[in-house]
């Protein structure tokens, strides 16, 4: 498959606003969207870096995989998201590849993107993100 | 502090080349370097995503910090690096703003580039490298 770019670096945290406020006032970057995207369990707040982004996520619910993922681990990188140009037919490859899908179909993420997720156990342990921008 | 991009992701793994062929083979990127960092105890791998990079390290000791990373929480997501304008400058901002650093002065890394590592545990439990091009 091709993956044009680093769409984004997903950031599991505890609370939003306290994250927000660190990436801001310390790391300097400005947050320039909050959303929620209830499929996925999260709150998510967004910040350009370069030609990519940071995705921080805080669990909107106690059983979500973002708050099972910091009582595990706690807070830190949670997944990388690549941009792929035809979703669909780079989860074809990744399957005839042997990667375990947890996404069969796309379904809508954060921005409006349609996106995939790839299991970590077929990934070398990274929880991988495939996302395409919608066609017109 | 300017942060410019995202000018790499480090990612853990147990065996490079097993990784490398997985990177090319599944993910269709292709490495175009690999070198050794003694003083950092690991052999990484490059590879070129858009305008950004993926570092696989994989640990040349038992002991080294990858291979302890990798003890504690499997191969993954491992830290990331962030492109800055004035190293110094920028740890002493951190510093001043009650970041940790786990490297007081900048100090050579993989590429080149002049590093340094912020604590997670004042990162919010992101390993963060900062990076500057040195000057000539």
């Amino acid at each position: 498959m091709e993956l044009q770019n680093i769409e984004h670096i997903g950031i599991a945290v505890k609370d939003l606003q306290v994250s927000i406020k660190f990436y801001e006032e310390v790391l300097g970057l400005k947050c320039y969207k909050i959303e929620e995207i209830e499929d996925q369990q999260v709150k998510t707040a967004f910040f350009k870096v370069g030609n990519t982004k940071i995705e921080l996520l805080e669990s909107i619910t106690p059983d979500g995989s973002i708050a099972k993922h910091i009582e595990k681990r706690g807070e830190g990188l949670h997944h990388i998201a690549y941009a792929v140009d035809d979703l669909r037919a780079a989860l074809r490859e990744a399957e005839s590849k042997g990667i375990q899908l947890i996404d069969r179909e796309p379904r809508k993420g954060a921005e409006g993107l349609n996106i995939a997720f790839l299991h970590p156990k077929s990934t070398q342990g990274v929880l991988t993100e495939l996302c395409e921008k919608p066609k017109e």
